[in-house]
This record gives C-alpha cells, sequence and structure tokens, in this order.
C-alpha cells in the first residue's frame, strides 16, 4: 500500500500549481524584477512544496507505519527509522 | 539597478532545473512512488530552490544595498529593513 | 506511555548542553563579539536543539502512535494528526 | 563596531528568557511530560532563537556592511560574503 493514492489528484494538482510558480520566478528573473520580489514568491514556491511534504508524510505515518507495525515491532521500527530520516531531511532543507 | 543581471542566464538554468524537479515529482506520484522517495525529491527540490533564494539575497545586499547606502543612511535603512524581512520570510518558510 | 522514558537522561543531558550554549550566546553579545560568529553560536544551538526535536518525535511515533492504532484506527488517527502538526510547527519554526 | 551595542540589553533579555524555556524543556522531559508537548516549547525555543539571529543579520548588514562599504567595494564584499554564508547557515539549521 503507498498511503497517498486517496488524495494522488490533489497532490498532482498542487504539484502542478508549483511547477507554474517556478516557470513564473524565471520570468521575474528574466525581465529583471526586483530582487526582494523575486524572494517574496521564493519563499511561497517553497512554503507550498513543504506543505506538500507534510501532507505526504502524515499520510506515510497513517498507513505505512500502521500497515508495519501489524506485521511486528521489528518491521514497524525499520519504517518509522526511514520516516525520521524523511523528517530529517526536510528540516535541514 | 537589479543586482542579478549578471548570472541572470545562471539563475534561469538553475530553476529550469527545479521546474524539471516539480515535473519529477509529479510523475513519482502518478506512479504510486514510495513516499519516502518522493519525500527526499521535495527536501532535493526546496534545497534547489533555497539555494537560488541565497543568491539572490547575496546578490541584493551586494548591489542594491550598496548603491542605496551611496545615496544616504535613511535611503539604505529602508533597503535594508526590506532585505531583513526577506531573510525573515525564507527562515520561516 | 510517554515515550521517552528509556533517554530520558540523555534528552536532560542535550538540553543542558543547549542550555549552556544559550549562556555562551548571552556572554558573547555581552563582549561585543563580531555579529557572524555570534550568529554561526545562534545557528549551532538552533541545530542541536532541532535534533532533540527529531529525537522526540521518533520516540513518540515508536511508542504512541503504535500504541495507540492498538486500540482502534480512530484513536491512532487523532494521535498521527497532532504528531503532523508538531513537524509542521518544526519546519516552519 | 560592532553593530548591535545600541540594544546589546535588549538582545541579553532575550537570551536570559530563551535559557529559562531550554531549563522548562528539562523539566517538562524530566516530569515525562507529552512528547507533543515538548515538541511545541521546542519549536517556540527555536523561533525565538531565530528571531535573534534575525535581529543580529539586521544590524550586521546596517552597521558592519554599509561602514565596510565605505572602505571600497573589496572590503564590503568580503563582509558580505561572510553575511550570505551565515544566513545559509540559518536556513539550513
Amino acid at each position: 500500500m503507498r498511503g497517498y493514492t486517496i488524495s494522488k489528484d490533489d497532490y498532482i494538482r498542487r504539484l502542478r500549481r508549483i511547477e507554474g510558480q517556478v516557470r513564473g520566478l524565471q520570468r521575474m528573473v528574466d525581465e529583471d524584477t526586483y530582487c526582494i520580489d523575486v524572494l517574496t514568491q521564493v519563499a511561497a514556491t517553497t512554503k507550498a512544496l513543504q506543505s506538500v511534504a507534510i501532507g505526504l508524510l502524515d499520510e506515510h505515518v497513517r498507513h505505512c507505519v500502521i500497515e508495519a507495525s501489524k506485521n511486528g515491532p521489528d518491521n514497524a521500527d525499520e519504517v518509522i527509522t526511514e520516516a525520521t530520516k524523511a523528517i530529517e531531511r526536510l528540516i535541514r532543507s
């Protein structure tokens, strides 16, 4: 089970919007937009990406971790260690 | 003066690569890739975006702030306050 | 069950070290240390705090979430929603 | 010139409050407080630390960078590179 099948369309829709934001950034740089305005847009794009990440993590714990724990504690341990490392990469990025 | 005219092409190149990464994320979600792998890719994309932001900020201080300070301290004060707010948004995003 | 009872002493030890780092920051400001050096120390302290947070989260999922899931899916759902919100606050801080 | 001499007392006051927050965290762990509540307090402490960092950066640019730029562009260049690296460490922490 992959976890995010339910709202797959929603994730793709949000990622398409983010793709549009990144294309907007290219246009802004190309048109010599004032840096601070570009930076504001970069921050908004990063925030949107982090939101997608938080949603994926939530579903991961909700489905994969719970599922793994049914197959015994060792199984769950491995899945949780993996999830923690993913959270760490997100916090540090 | 806008600040980043010198390496404009470099920024656009990096943003195009980020656009590709976001498209890759859509494909990963569409193909039910394991969430942790999607999250790793989200973290990489966020890191690439933050790098662009840091580059823009560096050039902004290097050009706009120095330029503004030549037109008197009041002028520079405003530009710096604006830059600090942008840094704050980036740290919080 | 609280989750982090096992390594309680380790957390307290790490938090004491962080307390020392914060006191070091006060001294640095008081002695007019060059701002960049103070900022480097602030970044190190933040990193140490985030490490404690990641450890707590890991144990939380490992114990509380798994425990809750044994008492039925509704119970686990609530605990996971709470954990996701905590992750969100950490990523945004 | 160090930059933050004006509001030195304010920084020390804020850092003392953060020291108190870190001591509060030790007490929370010692008293087996529910992990999520500890995490909320960790996020608040991190936020307070980041605020101090943003304040220091702002004053650094306001004083040191402007000051350095008066001694010629090479001088300012070095100071700005240093500031950018500090911002990078903060964003990544």
